[in-house]
């Protein structure tokens, strides 16, 4: 199991198409990634320009096809123009213990 | 739904301690909080001793109910010798798009 948290800002003036292209990227993850477990946008409450992802896949492999797949090409396509890549941070994760249902 | 990220450091030398009261509580919320719908402690892979709280509660009672629970007394009343007060981190996050299964 491969646990990822992600978060990175979205650019002033961009929030529409970043909900957009958020939204479009989590239906194509749903709908074409089997190995993704878990995979939820937020923004933070205090500070909505703040997006974290929090991603659980099954394995190595499932994490390789989310990296490899047409959906997180066109998503990185949108990244710089609707996203400041240089606010992006990425954090993996082992679980230790708790439960989701 | 209401979604929490919470951080916190681990004390050095008491990696064992911390873990079973992170077993134990995690036990806890899972048998006792039926509107605690997530609840997953995690260290991160770069450094251990980051410890990260992905919780998602139905709405503000079960919130409630988490706060004001046994459990929750029982584990703040460890807190402070396993883990640095001064390291916590609450985030509180909204929804915006994604699926958990």
């Amino acid at each position: 199991m491969n646990t990822v948290i992600a978060r990175f800002k979205v650019r002033p003036g961009k929030e529409a198409e970043a909900e957009e292209a958020i939204r479009k990227m989590a239906a194509s993850v749903e709908a074409k990634e089997p190995g993704a477990q878990t995979y939820i946008f937020h923004r933070d409450r205090k500070d909505p320009s703040q997006i974290t992802v929090f991603e659980i896949y099954a394995g190595d492999e499932a994490s390789s096809v989310h990296r490899a797949s047409d959906h997180m090409a066109a998503f990185n396509a949108l990244f710089g123009p609707l996203f400041d890549p240089a606010s992006v941070k990425i954090t993996r994760l082992e679980r230790i213990a708790g439960f989701s249902r």
